[in-house]
């Protein structure tokens, strides 16, 4: 079975906000075996989007996924071009309708009456014979059955998206495209420690093609994600040789993140962690209080961006600090030692480094970072030298610490 | 000018990654006036992104961008489909060659010579006639002149396609489509506290139609970002219009987001920000630092996620933790008065609540959050009912908390 989505939006086109709704479709669909072969984004504008909608059937897909346009103003089209595409009519559906009056109860009343009805039943006007799917924010979506092919359109705020896909997966039409197609869903590795092209090495090594696998390779910042397909006996023992050819790399195969990974680790042995940021500034506890539940395990932590507060909140002392510089194997060090005194802890895990543009001298670049994890058998330091933005410096040191946490507890 | 993107990567296509390269590009040109009419995001495959390319020339744009596949591997096949798009034939540039074995002298060196060599002679073949960018990671990228358009070919890794990005608007073909367009570029506003509905009422008494103007509205979680184009005298009448309407709710004209407005207002006070985070788990701290240059007003936080942690490192008195739950007006007060006098600052803003999906109770269901504000005029307390999942009740906790720390700043 295969897929393409259209995700409708000026926002998105113009990249003033990141898509996250064709990117979570893909994924459901990539998981349950349908392939997705193309994801087109389009502005706001009624004609593009019939574009977009008529060349996705055209192309002769399964289905067709829409998101975005759905709200109750006039530059919300996806409805209307969707009704073109298909060639059929525009109708109010009177249970919508009541659906959107009803979740528009919950919403503050500051626009004028008259207005909130217009919006109303404008959102509640959907493709002659569709499938309403029921407005998880004020917005129904529809399931529109086109010539053997079905479309499914969906709202954009991104967790009205997603409540909305669930319904749209309990529909029979987009059930019967969706559903019994795991048999083709790819195998998800997460490596960490490889580089792409050693990876590459072991690859050929092992040469999958010749076994009638397909092998996906992408480099994130610190780890490498890798795809097998298709499942099976012959996809595990490739899997079996990576794992002898890079030992320990492989952290996880079932998608989840390194944060996950560490989470379960300490669950497992009843310990908690606490985390001291410098540069990242409080990324490593945002990734790791991602993690429904993780207040079973992580106890929190310290931002020490200034020096004062890593002497008045982790205890390191100001001796060190002027004799090595905040940015030192031994700052790092004392910053792990004072989150677990400090905080009560069996782990922590500490990072002070230079993220830049500002502040690298050439002793001390931009990029050069230290790790510390410290644990009930002592404590690690790391030190690493990083390339890229800003942005990029704080995501692998980050990604990093977590990794080296990961290795002390064993996973 | 108009422009169409296409993004490759199947690891993009199938949602395991986010692009951030196509966004960044879209945003780059939108500034520059020039019109993007359609991002396509096909996989790694060479016949997809032939007809990826050969479309988006087909529609008669005067850029098209590609970004990633530019890698040593087998699976990166872009510079093959553009040159198959723009009926070239493919050379090994000398040039390009140096400079990629010079790039790989700063890698690991842990794929064989062989390997290695065959990475690098593949990285340097581009199609005939290109002009060639100087790799900011090992890839060359390339830009394409065609039929009275141009083709730019970028990197995928994020940080080399800004940096090959940077250098293709260095090359007189690229910047006679981008420069000189910039009287076409949006204005852009932000505003916080004002629901879409009511926008869209006040848009409407103003009628920017009327007076030939196109004004966007997207709805990100706490904030609407605005658009009106074309810039002039009409759209700044037009923008005074929308102040009078909501007073205090432009908080941006320029782009910048709210920790940078807040950065901007300590720094001309000479004044420092702590924080303090419970369900937001280091977000608002991770969200200040990623300002360049933060050191100088944000001094760091604490992440009290247990309520030992809200004790130890805030003195939260265990008396208040007792009597109204941890999730509570008093003990978000009590968070931001820990960390002004703990970590010695003017400011702090403290956030605890109830994120889900666990953890609710009826008389506090997830979605309740209190945001406290000190200031040394006194603190503020709200109490938030939020809607959505972890992630978006997360987000927008903390981006109210920031605007509810500008507007005691007086921004």
């Amino acid at each position: 079975m295969r897929a393409a989505l259209v995700v409708t939006g000026t926002e998105v086109l113009e990249g003033r906000v990141r898509d996250e709704n064709g990117a979570f479709v893909a994924k459901s669909l990539t998981a349950a075996g349908v392939s997705v072969v193309r994801t087109t984004v389009v502005g706001d504008g009624l004609e593009e989007i019939i574009t977009a909608v008529g060349e996705a059937l055209a192309s002769g897909v399964d289905l067709v996924v829409t998101t975005g346009g759905l709200g109750p103003t006039h530059d919300d089209r996806t409805m209307e071009a969707v009704a073109a595409a298909t060639g059929r009519g525009m109708v109010l559906d009177d249970h919508a309708l009541a659906q959107v009056n009803r979740a528009l109860t919950s919403v503050p009343a500051r626009a004028s009456a008259e207005t909130r009805q217009a919006g109303a039943r404008k959102q509640a006007t959907v493709p002659e014979g569709s499938i309403v799917l029921p407005p998880a924010g004020t917005a129904p979506g529809a399931v529109v059955p086109h010539d053997g092919a079905v479309v499914v359109v969906l709202p954009g705020p991104p967790w009205e998206c997603t409540a909305s896909w669930d319904a749209a997966l309990g529909v029979p039409a987009v059930a019967d495209i969706v559903r019994g197609q795991s048999g083709g869903a790819p195998l998800e590795l997460r490596m960490s420690g490889v580089v792409e092209s050693e990876f590459m090495d072991a690859v050929r090594a092992l040469d999958p093609e010749a076994a009638g696998l397909v092998v996906g390779v992408c480099a994130r910042p610190g780890e490498l994600e890798v795809t097998v397909r298709p499942p099976g006996a012959v996809a595990d023992a490739f899997i079996s040789g990576l794992g002898e050819a890079f030992p320990g790399s492989i952290f996880s195969t079932d998608g989840s993140g390194v944060e996950q990974v560490v989470g379960r680790l300490l669950a497992a042995r009843d310990q908690h962690l606490a985390t001291a940021e410098s540069c990242t500034g409080g990324m490593i506890g945002e990734r790791l209080t991602s993690v429904p539940g993780s207040s079973a395990w992580y106890v929190g932590g310290v931002v020490s961006y200034s020096d004062a507060v890593k002497q008045a909140a982790l205890g390191v002392s100001p001796d060190l600090l002027r004799d090595h510089g905040a940015v030192s194997a031994p700052v790092a060090e004392a910053m792990a030692e004072g989150a677990c005194e400090r905080l009560g802890c069996d782990w922590s895990v500490a990072v002070t480094g230079i993220a830049g543009p500002g502040g690298g001298t050439d002793a001390k670049p931009v990029g050069l970072v230290f790790v510390a994890v410290r644990g009930p058998a002592g404590t690690t330091v790391r030190e690493l030298h990083l390339h890229g933005d800003r942005e990029r410096i704080r995501m692998r040191s980050s990604t990093i610490a977590l990794h080296l946490l990961r290795e002390a507890l064993g996973g």
